[in-house]
């Protein structure tokens, strides 16, 4: 690395990401949150009120920085999400990198739910249900059939036919079998529950969900934002990614009694995972910053491997 | 201005910026105070909990964007703060500049005070005193002196050696003759007063000031920071760059009755600035983030007149 700040273009790292680089980083985040910083989250807009962006920042090891996210929903050409990771040189305070990230951040999110069933679902997971079919919910299912022997997908939405689209999406990336499901055939049959939705109450019944099921819930991240049934607080094991965010902002906004569990506390062994095949488990994300920062870290390297900077 | 992100790199920015760029960006940014918005103030760190980097967002017009400021007290080869100035674009959300903004930033930060004093100090003010001796008091008076016809610079330092050294100093910078004072004599003799320091108690006595002095005090940007004496707030009009921010941790932070007017409403004829010869007027600088969009506007802008991008 010279001296000179780093800069990784939208088709750079889009070009670099994979599901392996960013499960690699999610799993070092995850595992720094316990002496890691993250520092308070920003919602900001332009002068268009109904745009967006979030700024999260921290700190762990050697890396320091800021991931500005946006989400302008008037885009169409475009994607409406994007994210731009900045990175400042520990030594300096001086800015070492900006890693343009928009591709990049959907691989992170999967990556930290597919982490969490990679830790807390039973071994022999085979039915991935996801509810949600938007371009993240891909992601999820992608990056989750990686991690256990996953043989069949359902998919459940809103709509039959973006639902049947979404299956047959599925099939062509994964090669899995996939298929449209309600609501309460897809709960019920699920070993893992993927929730990828913009959703602000409950998607399912607390009652279809059978003991020893892990359920994955990515979509709440701000205020009034719910996908999970509040009943589920009681009888499942609750994991999340940093506790404080989850219930302020996350799924566990709605369960204000919940003691949510650290997953990076389950990683280091600091805390228990699932202890019995009939446990269920839930993992709520709400995301945070040092994703992002071991995310721009990864791609960095990997850049710098392939002779694409210094 | 094309789709792909500019980037002006700190030497880029160091040889475009000067004092006419800084305040026409300063201006605006007042001007837009009104209008735009800005967002929490977030203060982070690295791993090293003795470093410091503050995020400033804000939106305003067709700027949107994000300065992250940093203090790295260990620096020896370079300086200990630095900048790096982040635009999105207004129609996507996605990166549309980097600019990073070091040299620039001691700019911005000075054209804040000299805007103040060209708005509110009495035009026939020709004594400058400043109080302290650091690389950013030096661009106060530079900036202070080319907005009023200012004949004479007295220099008040902890460090007699520093305050000659200092004034040595201003005089190879401006011209103008310049001498260390104590700090009662330069209060005293001050049209135009500049507290450029880190103090975390007042500076010098109420007392001490006549009547139709200014005084643009930039040093407090933080709890427990101070520069004033608090009996001046009783009998000196105030002002300030944003009234809530500077009662939150600008030099009103111990003025809790204080009103202080915004100096984006003077320039607009909102508000009444000076009255008459007589009134002792104070502005307050803690800085906000449209300084920074306007400046690193202003940069690009004339980076792309020079050809230097695009």
């Amino acid at each position: 690395m010279t001296d000179s700040p780093v800069f990784l273009s939208e088709s750079e790292s889009a070009a670099l990401v994979d599901d392996d680089l960013a499960l690699a980083a999610a799993r070092e985040a995850f595992l720094a949150t316990a002496d890691g910083s993250t520092f308070p989250v920003v919602i900001g807009h332009s002068s268009l009120p109904h745009t967006r962006f979030t700024l999260k920042s921290g700190s762990a090891g050697d890396l320091v920085g800021v991931k500005i996210g946006s989400f302008w929903p008037d885009n169409t050409a475009l994607p409406r999400h994007s994210s731009t990771i900045v990175l400042l040189d520990p030594a300096t305070g001086r800015l070492r990198a900006v890693v343009e990230a928009a591709a990049a951040n959907a691989y992170r999110t999967a990556a930290a739910d597919a982490l969490a069933v990679a830790t807390l679902a039973r071994p022999d997971a085979r039915t991935l249900t996801v509810i949600g079919t938007g371009h993240q919910a891909l992601h999820e299912v992608r990056a989750v059939s990686r991690v256990r022997p996953i043989d069949r997908v359902l998919v459940v939405g809103r709509r039959a036919d973006a639902a049947r689209a979404f299956a047959a999406q599925v099939t062509a990336v994964t090669g899995l079998p996939a298929d449209p499901a309600d609501a309460r055939t897809g709960v019920t049959a699920a070993d893992v529950l993927v929730t990828a939705t913009t959703a602000r109450e409950p998607l399912f019944d607390a009652a279809w969900v059978r003991p020893g099921t892990h359920i994955s819930a990515m979509g709440a991240d701000g205020p009034g934002k719910q996908e999970l049934p509040t009943e589920i607080h009681g009888s499942a094991k609750l994991f999340c990614d940093l506790p404080d965010q989850s219930r302020a902002i996350g799924e566990f906004q709605h369960a204000p009694g919940a003691v949510p569990v650290a997953l990076g506390a389950v990683l280091t062994g600091a805390s228990e995972g699932r202890t019995s095949p009939e446990d269920t488990t839930v993992f709520d994300s709400s995301g945070f910053a040092l994703q992002d920062l071991t995310l721009a870290a990864a791609l960095l390297h990997r850049a710098a491997l392939a002779g694409d900077t210094e």
